[in-house]
């Protein structure tokens, strides 16, 4: 099990090696919303989104065993994570990737260095390419979300947090797979159980949300979103663990919902999200009477869009 | 003369607020220009412009003196800025901006409750209209960088950048009249005298450095740039007095610097600037050779850029 040891030996381990990133706050937006909001921007990480946090702490834990390289499937940050942890420690990595990843994430894997395969419609026929690949070829698998050492490395974001606004009433984070919340649960939970954890999915991939309910890890059918980055139609075991033990509330938030969050953030907050790094902004538009008058930190979690939708959501 | 005091009692006095900005380091960018780069985001300020923290000093000293209400001319940074604080103070404003001023920051104005009145096609004709109506009316005059409290709040900036990065070795900010530059220097010069100051001006208004040049203020032909909030014909006698005393250098970019830069925080640092606010790194840009191995703050001035322009740039 995840524990806050393993948050704060990965916050130890990655200080200095990524970007301490901001949490600002976003006035104008806080006066829309009629609560104080602040914007946790890890669209300024090192690749562009928290994931270089978790691989930075898996490959400290992986050095001198792992086998031929590091193999992964991702739709792309964790790809770009992966690849850009493995260079500063010289181990060969490579990434498959399906056919909708955006091709600003693609270029960014291959310009850290790392080999990228284009293999499969989805994130999960990714996934189990890439794992057939691991096998045959002897590559050590790193999964994107369902492994401690990445939890604890994403987790260190909720350190941040405490750190930068002790008095945080509500922390509201996006689920994918569930890597990022189970770590910021961790972190936050077990520092300052009042705080209020809430994890915001798309209505097209609500994969966590729909495992809570049966009490079970469970699959969901391929959706469509444009939030590329929460689109996992089966969420980790591990995360879902602690996140059953810990979590406040999972919010569920559509697409229309996604592109006024992104729209907010680009003209009131000055910022460029990916729309998966928008799904907390439009959780608390959807939710404002929840969060009113509290103290609210959101994650936003990336930065990797490709510059036609980003054109398209100005 | 201004002082760093004056710079001092200015921070004092706005902290809590406006917006206390971060100064983030740009991984990238520094890897691309061989430096170790950080952004000053006063995009994240309150009205998106640094022009928040000037005014709101400068109003401080107007309480309880001003006659009918305040009036300025402006592009529309230093406009939004007066009415913002204006507003908090409860005294009435009126903004003169000419036609070349752009849509999102006219409807910004109008948002903070002033009076908008559009008259010129440049920033001097819009002022000459602006000085008539106050004397006409007897409103007070609040000018947007001739002004030793206007320089005094936008002096913060550069207490602020001594406090997050002592050891910085040169700092970049743009120059339109001179009020920030001239603020910048007072605080940075009087604090730590080795840091490097420089500011960048375009090629189409090349305004102070051509009144460095000729040792008096002197004013520069109309000129074309889409960094509207740095075209000033003439720059003012008081920043021109400090900037002759302290600067390092006046550097000029032109227009494809300017885009280029706009596009390089946009794609790889995830902010929105405006073209003013890309200028300074448009600067690092062009002469990169000045500043390799150096610890480099460069200061976004604003983030108030029109959607069809943004749109051009991504």
């Amino acid at each position: 099990m995840l524990t806050l040891q393993d948050v704060r030996q990965a916050a130890e381990y990655i200080r200095g090696k990524v970007i301490r990133t901001p949490l600002v706050e976003a006035r104008e937006i806080s006066e829309v919303l009629g609560c104080t909001l602040s914007l946790k921007l890890e669209n300024f990480q090192l690749t562009h989104a928290f994931k270089a946090r978790g691989n930075l702490n898996k490959i400290r834990h992986l050095r001198g065993c792992c086998r031929n390289g590091v193999i992964t499937a991702s739709t792309g940050n964790h790809g770009q994570g992966l690849a850009m942890a493995a260079a500063l420690s010289k181990i060969p990595a490579r990434v498959v990737v399906p056919e909708c990843s955006p091709q600003t994430k693609r270029e960014a894997i291959v310009n850290y260095g790392a080999d990228i395969l284009v293999h499969g419609s989805d994130y999960h026929q990714a996934c189990e390419h890439a794992h057939t690949l691991a096998e045959q070829e002897q590559w050590t698998y790193v999964h994107s979300f369902d492994d401690a050492d990445i939890m604890a490395g994403q987790g260190t974001i909720g350190l941040e947090i405490l750190e930068d606004t002790p008095a945080v009433d509500v922390v509201l984070a996006p689920i994918g797979g569930g890597g990022l919340v189970s770590g910021l649960l961790v972190a936050l939970k077990e520092s300052r159980p009042d705080v209020k954890v809430i994890g915001v999915q798309t209505t097209a991939f609500p994969s966590m949300a729909e495992s809570m309910r049966q009490g079970r890890v469970t699959s969901v059918p391929e959706g469509q979103t444009i939030a590329d980055g929460v689109a996992v139609r089966r969420p980790g075991e591990l995360p879902f663990t602690v996140i059953r033990q810990y979590i406040d509330d999972i919010w569920l938030v559509d697409e229309p919902d996604i592109r006024r969050a992104m729209n907010m953030l680009i003209k009131r907050a000055k910022i460029i999200p990916e729309p998966a790094g928008a799904v907390t902004l439009a959780g608390a538009m959807t939710r404002q009477d929840e969060i009113a008058g509290k103290q609210v930190a959101i994650v936003v979690s990336g930065g990797n869009v490709d510059a036609t939708l980003l054109k398209s959501e100005i």
